[in-house]
């Protein structure tokens, strides 16, 4: 993209110096701060936006209604041999995640393998940052993260699960390129709705529902978004969903 | 359905017996038959006749061509702490599926988690069997296969990955109906565009590419499925080899 005469063009390193700047102002504390803008700066240069900086307002709005806690303090509440149950307690997305991505990989060092559940993360991020960072380290990571209803169940007319992403990373002999899977079991990411909204565009069909559960183009109408190639998407987010509530006892 | 003149009805366990006793005369040894039976009639009644004792002819042609050894001894030939990696030996799929799970068990039981990696499986069968008797015991289960190309990498014209299958279950409070995801990555199974190629039906698009990589409503013209969700599926199914081939050292 060209620049034109209102684009200012900064390096990403000025702006995760910017991001955590922010953060810090809005309440994080100083590593958390760093640790988030990390993340944040990753997803714009991987060209996923919608999981970049522009998340930062919401995350400072976040730490006012009390969702994100800066005096976090994660903590193991159980675990057995490999497996580690982590409670978060809050803590802001990218301390929580970065601390399950250690734990497992230390236990992956004892036991050949490693899991580890953490409940309690206020919002992951995205998730392909952490599986990344794992098979950075030399090893294979799936990760997957639950949340709260907005997609329609495929064949019910109402948001019967998340949009549940699951990230899969593996090493190559180039240690800085992984190979990263990094995927939301939707069809379409929602940003992409929104910024069809801002921009006055139709929406293909196929992406979304209106408040009567029926296909809409109009993105200003859309209330659900549907499932990635239909049962199979729908069906993965509810495993991944049963998995997260089973793992860390979070029913 | 009804039964018309021509139809025979039968029960599973009769279905069961005939197809241990078919696989028992191609050669496969009484305990082999028995396993591979009931996991083959399990896929009929769940209503995947694509993964059912339709695979019977195929599998005695697979012991005659040597694909199948009805004389496999299988065996472990790496793992650490919870994780163990197998050679199935070219043993029928189920057996060696069915002690990959039971393998898997044994390390849960020690560890809290288990993985178990099997290489030279000949064909999984359908993999939902394998993942469904784990959480019938107790326990949260992931199962994946890979397989050789013959699926569409999203954006490419040319067979790129398998339809590579992932299944994932939980335990309910019902023991014997535990929650049970099965899916290929393919947009459809082979059998659907098999069954409409037979009867004279056109597909929809979306469904397979002919020759020159062409998307194709004539299933005689179908070279190669397409990959659910375009890059998901694709994507989904390339990591789910990459995780094969890392895990079981076969590159």
């Amino acid at each position: 993209m060209g620049a034109t005469s209102d684009t200012v063009a900064i390096g990403a390193p000025v702006l995760q110096r910017f991001a955590a700047d922010l953060l810090r102002t809005g309440g994080f504390t100083a590593d958390q701060a760093e640790q988030t803008a990390a993340m944040l700066v990753w997803a714009n240069l991987r060209g996923a936006d919608s999981h970049g900086v522009l998340r930062i307002p919401r995350y400072v709005e976040m730490v006012q209604l009390g969702l994100i806690n800066p005096s976090a303090e994660p903590r193991q509440v159980s675990g057995k041999g490999a497996v580690a149950v982590l409670d978060a307690d809050r803590a802001p997305g990218a301390v929580a995640m970065n601390l399950a991505a250690r734990t497992a990989m230390q236990l992956s060092d004892v036991h050949g393998i490693g899991w580890c559940a953490v409940r309690s993360i206020s919002h992951a991020g995205a998730i392909g940052y952490y599986a990344r960072q794992v098979a950075k380290a030399g090893r294979v990571a799936i990760a997957m993260t639950a949340s709260k209803p907005l997609m329609i169940y495929h064949g019910s007319r109402a948001e019967g699960v998340s949009t549940n992403p699951i990230a899969i990373a593996a090493p190559t002999t180039n240690p800085d390129r992984p190979l990263l899977l990094d995927m939301s079991t939707a069809s379409v990411a929602l940003g992409k709705i929104m910024a069809a909204r801002d921009a006055g565009r139709a929406i293909p069909a196929g992406w979304g529902v209106d408040e009567n559960g029926e296909e809409t183009t109009d993105p200003r109408k859309v209330k659900a978004v549907l499932p990635m190639a239909g049962p199979k998407g729908s069906g993965l987010s509810l495993m991944i969903e049963v998995l997260a509530s089973v793992l860390t006892g979070n029913p």
